[in-house]
């Protein structure tokens, strides 16, 4: 066994990454308090900003000039302006917002993390479910507005895969397809986008009918593209020729993985494909820090979740009957594991 | 005006800042659950890891996996260690361990910071004080094991900078000094380290001194090092040809900061020296993200604290009376600024 030389961290790095929280709650409220939705109208000044947020004087300027050093706003001559990504990105009024998951982070996932340390030595989530609140799906699926929310955080987070997805998975070989948890639908769209002879489904619970059929309708894909109603965990899947599932296996257990994929293989013809992706750990689980950090977001979050390697999924793939298997890298810390049967 | 060319922040840059505090918390969490005390006493498969730390099976290896991801931890054919690094610095029982600031903020500033939108709106501190506790410095003094965690962070954070003033400064133009809000005094003990022609003073509260005066004997400096209880706010200063500052004036309002000064200009003789050290914010506030930060960690802990930049200072040392000022860059985010009376 060798190890792979990492850098090795100075007291400096130790200090960096244990403060890093600092940064990331500053740019997780500035998206709370519409900074960049605001200065997307036009660029302010100190005061003008720090008034139409409705912020205190004490901290405002601190506040804007930390956003300036982490490079999310410019500031010239005392007046404050998105940059360009940051205006593309975190106004949301532009259809390319991304700042749902971050909201979602914002409002849960920070403070659910302050309970880290008991999550590992109970194994037991820290989300809604702590204090006896609804597990955090059905919660969500209660209500329409945080839904949403919550469906458009996933899209936020998972496009430029669903973008890799669309340009790298040899499409032309198929003609249907269906994304099982599709959520609002940003893969299913991607997809059709890119590969104009597909026609496709979106399958999910019966509350997600409305924001997925927008959403593909805005897109100008609601001729090939049709959202289907049910219960991956009771229903059977679409019959297609390619299922595609993201970030839905992380959530489960390994006996509901299984289910899942079993329940994927039964409704595919020969030859057809299953495509898994998320972030998918590296075989030798020391590089892929975001994948291993989200494993420890499922254990907030879930009562069984875990991320996995790919190899652990191609055998869980060869095990429910795909005679081919094989895993391949999206952008960034997200791969596709790719099941023929 | 010139706009300082920043990187633009892609949509992954977006993300990772603002999930930044996962990994962050992950390193707290390890400090909390003593895994690199643990393995500073030897290496442990991950069984035996879990077990001695008491960890639930569940996400103990994704833990683990993630540390070694993030360079804080190495696996070697299943066995776990600590870097070189996380070895000399993050095990309790190690002089250099600088953990101390760590378990505070995992303690206290991470779940204060979760608050940062309302201080931004109110102004006003969302630490113990927010639901009726003491003020943070009050309930600190009154509790002899927080204060020498607390005095112990405050070192972890600041020994790089305390080497860095004993080796820069010219320290062979003077014979005495004193370190004003000295906490357990590691300035004062690296100034006389380096340079053995002085003498000096730990100026601070007296259920400071058992801490500050153990700390000078561990470092074979009580023949030269010496306590003064006193405070700040109503008592003058020591009579030396310079006096520290370290992390003091950034607790405090505009008039006290003043105040403080004066005070120390006062007590110097002429051709005497103040210098005064933290995160000093650059001159144009884009470039010191910590320093930025910090200033809002400021609001998170004080009632009226903030950070400031190096030509802010400069202008109160002038206004106090001081005739000559410059500030000197010391190691990462902090910097001095000297005053010559």
């Amino acid at each position: 066994m060798t190890e792979t030389p990492a850098a090795q961290p100075t007291p400096e790095a130790i200090l960096q990454v244990g403060l890093a929280f600092w940064g990331s709650k500053t740019l997780l409220s500035a998206i709370e308090l519409d900074v960049f939705t605001e200065l997307a109208r036009h660029p302010l000044s100190l005061a003008d900003l720090q008034a139409r947020l409705g912020l205190h004087p004490r901290s405002a300027r601190d506040f804007f000039d930390a956003l300036v050093s982490m490079g999310f706003l410019q500031r010239e001559g005392g007046t404050y302006r998105n940059t360009p990504a940051t205006d593309l990105y975190l106004d949301k009024y532009k259809p390319t917002y991304i700042g749902g998951v971050l909201e979602m982070c914002n409002h849960r996932l920070y403070p659910f993390w302050s309970h880290l340390t008991e999550a590992l030595r109970t194994g037991r989530p820290q989300n809604e479910t702590r204090d006896g609140g609804l597990p955090v799906f059905e919660a969500l699926y209660a209500d329409p507005a945080r839904l949403k929310q919550f469906l458009s955080a996933m899209t936020g987070i998972s496009r430029g895969a669903n973008q890799a997805i669309a340009r790298l998975f040899p499409w032309s070989k198929y003609r249907t397809f269906a994304d099982v948890g599709t959520a609002q639908g940003d893969l299913a769209v991607q997809i059709a986008l890119h590969n104009s002879h597909l026609e496709g489904i979106g399958f999910d619970l019966p509350e997600v009918a409305p924001v997925f059929e927008e959403y593909a309708a805005q897109n100008g894909l609601a001729n090939r593209l049709r959202f289907q109603p049910g219960d991956f965990s009771k229903d059977p899947l679409p019959n297609v020729e390619v299922i595609t599932m993201g970030h839905i296996l992380h959530d489960w257990g390994l006996e509901t993985k299984q289910m899942l994929l079993r329940k994927a293989f039964e409704a595919l013809p020969k030859g057809g494909a299953l495509i898994v992706y998320e972030s998918i750990i590296d075989d030798d689980r020391r590089r892929n820090t975001f994948g291993l950090l989200m494993s420890l977001n499922m254990l907030i979050e879930t009562h069984e979740g875990f991320d996995y390697t790919g190899a652990d999924c191609c055998g869980w793939m060869k095990t429910a009957g795909f005679r081919e298997t094989r895993v391949e890298h999206l952008v960034g810390p997200d791969s596709m594991v790719i099941g023929i049967k």
